[in-house]
């Protein structure tokens, strides 16, 4: 076998380990945990089937790949709960370390290419890169409105902190984050968000 | 919310169950069996990082697209196994009750998009298709490669079924059958897989 067949495939069994990777998140009927490579497989399907409302025009295929491999780095990093402000904290270190592990696996040509892409969905200034992240928030957001915002109120999530993450689908697309507003309206109002703020005048 | 978007927000919560349809392949490390949304995740990224082996030029995001989509019929009709005869006989009755429930679920245009790609693949035709269908053969190959062969000694499995279901990967893929060759002879040569007709032989 070629030396670069061979590094293609040892990367292609290596990446099999993102389906270990659990997420908070819960699959719909109030199932199991989800893994980040399920999470990826429905994003990248979302992306396609919602890209009519990405804010500016998007290359489609971009962002599907984008969206299959932003959490490969999980392997060894592992997940950090969007709402975990301590291992946010050493989030950025851990995921570059897996980064230069993980891809070096490829060739050199798509070692560059594929990291040139995971650092575009992280730094998210391009229009892809937006609506990525847009799939990111989205993805989640329906499975757990799904099951009654249980993945919210297990972990005593906020208002506040689900309208400071969720605020950056906006910046993907506009009519998706009017549809995430109404879903997070609708959890507060059946009390199964509640806001801080207000919380703290009641006491 | 306009009607368009609930009915592709439907689809995409449905397209959740995906996710408890288990296959027979087992993860790498002898691990857990593998499900859909899994295996096609998997795939599709396979199939962007092949894609310089497809025999013929392949739109790789149609590529892409069609291994994410695949499976989904599967929510309803179940796995069926490559080498279980009896249930391959009900197999496109069942898929094809599924395939017309669950995209109906989308807005027409994306009904019959998504159909086509679909059908595409089920017809294997096309460059898309064939390259598609490789990578579908090809991913549970690698897993089970790591896995010592398990899943086919499981099953009693013969060096000749695996080759009439790997031959069509050569359709698509000349070097990723050379590779698919190489592989299925060292089991053969560990034991792991045996030809029926030299077992016949020998009794």
């Amino acid at each position: 076998m070629n030396d670069r067949l061979r590094k293609q495939l040892e990367f292609s069994l290596e990446i099999d380990k993102e389906k270990n990777i659990f997420r908070q998140t819960h699959l719909s009927g109030h199932g199991r945990n989800e893994n980040d490579a399920e999470h990826a497989w429905h994003m990248a399907i979302m992306a396609y089937l919602l890209r009519e409302y990405a804010n500016e025009e998007v290359d489609i295929a971009k962002v599907m790949l984008m969206c299959l491999i932003h959490d490969i780095v999980e392997i060894d990093a592992g997940d950090t709960y969007a709402y975990d402000a301590e291992a946010l904290k050493t989030q950025k270190a851990r995921e570059d370390a897996a980064k230069e592990r993980i891809f070096s696996l490829l060739p050199d040509d798509q070692k560059t290419e594929l990291t040139a892409l995971f650092d575009e969905f992280e730094d998210a200034q391009t229009a892809e890169a937006k609506f990525a992240h847009a799939l990111d928030n989205l993805q989640p957001l329906i499975l757990n409105h799904s099951n009654d915002g249980s993945d919210w109120s297990e972990h005593g999530v906020t208002a506040e902190q689900v309208y400071s993450r969720q605020s950056r689908t906006r910046e993907g697309s506009e009519v998706l984050f009017g549809e995430t507003d109404r879903i997070i309206r609708e959890h507060i109002q059946k009390g199964h968000l509640q806001w801080e703020l207000r919380e703290g005048h009641l006491q």
